[in-house]
């Protein structure tokens, strides 16, 4: 079976997507800094649950199912570590017989510091966030080129990229006509946050490296993710992913049923009017996979946006409480001023085709799901802890 | 008078930029890290002749005119470093009076790696170019929204991030319309290097710090400059700017004449039928002058295209051969194999009205004005080292 890299292997994503390929039968290998956990305790930002360190989780995994996953922690921003990587240097932390690490033919790269508002913390956070995410993509490209070009690179970029322009959002490029010539570029990107302006940075160093070296890269544009289970987390609850609800790490839908669990009132930014493109945990693990299964030709920067359905936040909201209230929750809604530099009332129509075209069946957002995702939430409600909620960071 | 900040000072633009503004009665300080001498020593790429350090050319100013440019040498990339000429720590390594750097008005900001050659070299430099061009950036917009966003920054960018689209050139930006609607872009941006594409990355950070932040930024697109005298260089031989002929720091103009001089072929690039647009060195402080006399609003990012003419690279060959064997010179030709992933016939329309619009009155290239920069190459005849006219670097 191929043999898969998975870059930021102990993330939200990243531990989910190294279950979903090795439950198939791929040789997988997770490679990690810890930036979360460290971020999360030097922020001190509670998880809903504590996780076993990866080498752990690999442990448990292989207790489960009987597959390896192999481990490597390390600095993938700094060139010579990450080197050692390609040149048969690095040894996994955990391994049935072999310690070594075969050169892979997919590399998923989610190593990066992944929230708009620690990005805008300060002068610090940024300088972290832009270093970290701009130097792991620009020393995938480069070692990818120098020891094996044909390696396919599945890549998180973010809706966030194209911000709310006033016009259509395409997938990842537009044909532009002017003064009776014409051209196709990559689509306009302008972003909020100093973490969204290093993807739109990232898909223009991938660019690069697709048009001059010809490497094969798949970019795909992920709206918010939300949900807790995969088909492989639900084997043993040790294997759950990482789950955050604070204002930094928590992303919206996955706040809103922590908030309503715990009887805090639910934090509208603004007006609510804000529109965004939104999926399942299991929707990412799905088109993760069908890009695998259908890679970016040699010279192709494919870019797929990876939604499945598009709510202005206060519908979400209206969601959750609905679902909420028949849960026995009272479900109250807190409208604050705006820390985010974003457009309230804004055109938003964004295209999602192309991941549907390879397969992807979406997992739309459902009361049953909603209702599942309490379920679990509820199991950890003694554990919430509110004042991690909401601290009200400036942007 | 207002006080300038010059960052990369010690460059082939940057020092010419502080004498101009000295010589004018601003006060200058000029920042810079010998990043430009340390790397023609470990990359052996030696110089039309040898200036002074940025110290003694202070001193040696001084003597000439009167005029006080305060000199700081640290490394701008690191955070900690930069804050400090902010928050009054930093003092001069040069001074009559007083050692302090006050906050300008005006920030100049070149203090990036150049080159597109230097930065392709191999994994190592393309790493340094990315990371200290965008550092120095983010950093600048860091600092001055914190400590004074009223401060216009003025930053060269360059022609080659647009690339050579098949459709005109505006100046910056671009009005697009899709599917019936309409919004204005930055105008599509994708370089042929790691240097160019840092310079894209630079120009998303400022667009994010004048949205989100109100900054003041001009932005200037600039295409490859020659010529080695300005007023201020006249008046002294130890004031000339530095001069590099090397395929590395040397640009293309500045390389015809030295290889004309010294009998080495003029070596074109594939057909020598690529377009681009061109700048004097003394325009280059006109239009930076201009830009600081007439300043970026709040929450405006300007973006000039500093170029006056447009050339073929064939065109400049047969000026060059003409001057050059009026002069006496053979002046041979060689077409090598193109070592940049460019395209050889490729549409080129760029607009260049913006900085003519403030007062800039361009110094066109003239058979007077090649055989004026004949003469001064010609004074460094016997130094001028034919080894390190053409190394061969593949991109």
């Amino acid at each position: 079976m191929p043999s898969i890299w998975i870059l930021g292997g102990d993330g939200y994503l990243g531990w989910p997507t190294a279950m979903h390929f090795s439950n198939r039968g791929y040789q997988v290998t997770v490679i990690d800094n810890y930036f979360r956990r460290s971020s999360c305790k030097s922020l001190d930002l509670g998880m809903l649950y504590s996780v076993p360190n990866l080498v752990d989780r690999a442990k448990i995994w292989y207790e489960k199912t009987g597959y390896e996953i192999k481990v490597v922690i390390t600095d993938l921003s700094d060139p010579i570590e990450f080197r050692k990587l390609f040149d048969g240097e690095m040894k996994s932390h955990w391994f049935l017989s072999d310690p070594c690490i075969n050169t892979p033919e997919t590399i998923i790269h989610y190593a990066e510091q992944p929230s708009a508002p620690y990005s805008v913390l300060d002068h610090k956070h940024a300088d972290t966030t832009l270093i970290n995410n701009l130097r792991v993509t620009h020393n995938l490209v480069w070692l990818v080129k120098e020891f094996s070009p044909d390696i396919h690179i599945i890549k998180l970029g973010t809706m966030g990229e194209y911000g709310t322009p006033n016009i259509d959002i395409e997938e990842g490029w537009l044909n532009i006509s002017h003064n009776g010539r014409s051209d196709k570029f990559l689509y306009p990107r302008q972003a909020n946050s100093i973490y969204h302006t290093s993807k739109i940075m990232d898909t223009d160093l991938m660019w690069y490296a697709v048009r001059i070296w010809g490497l094969k890269v798949t970019d795909l544009m992920q709206g918010p993710v939300y949900g807790i289970e995969t088909d492989e987390t639900i084997l043993d609850n040790r294997l759950r992913t990482i789950f955050n609800y604070d204002e930094i790490f928590g992303t919206v839908l996955n706040r809103f049923i922590v908030q309503a669990v715990c009887n805090h009132p639910l934090t509208i930014y603004g007006s609510g009017n804000q529109a965004r493109g939104y999926i399942n945990i299991r929707d990412t693990l799905q088109c993760v996979h069908a890009s695998e299964l259908n890679p970016a030709k040699t010279s192709e920067l494919r870019i797929f946006n990876q939604i499945t359905e598009v709510f202005k936040v206060n519908q979400l909201v209206n969601m959750v409480k609905k679902v909420g209230k028949s849960r026995g929750y009272k479900v109250s809604i807190e409208n604050i001023k705006n820390p985010r530099n974003e457009s309230e009332e804004h055109y938003y129509n964004p295209s999602y085709q192309g991941l549907k075209d390879i397969g992807v069946s979406p997992n739309i957002l459902t009361e049953d799901v909603l209702h599942k995702f309490f379920e679990i939430v509820e199991e950890h409600k003694k554990d919430i802890r509110k004042d991690v909620i909401f601290k009200g960071i400036k942007w």
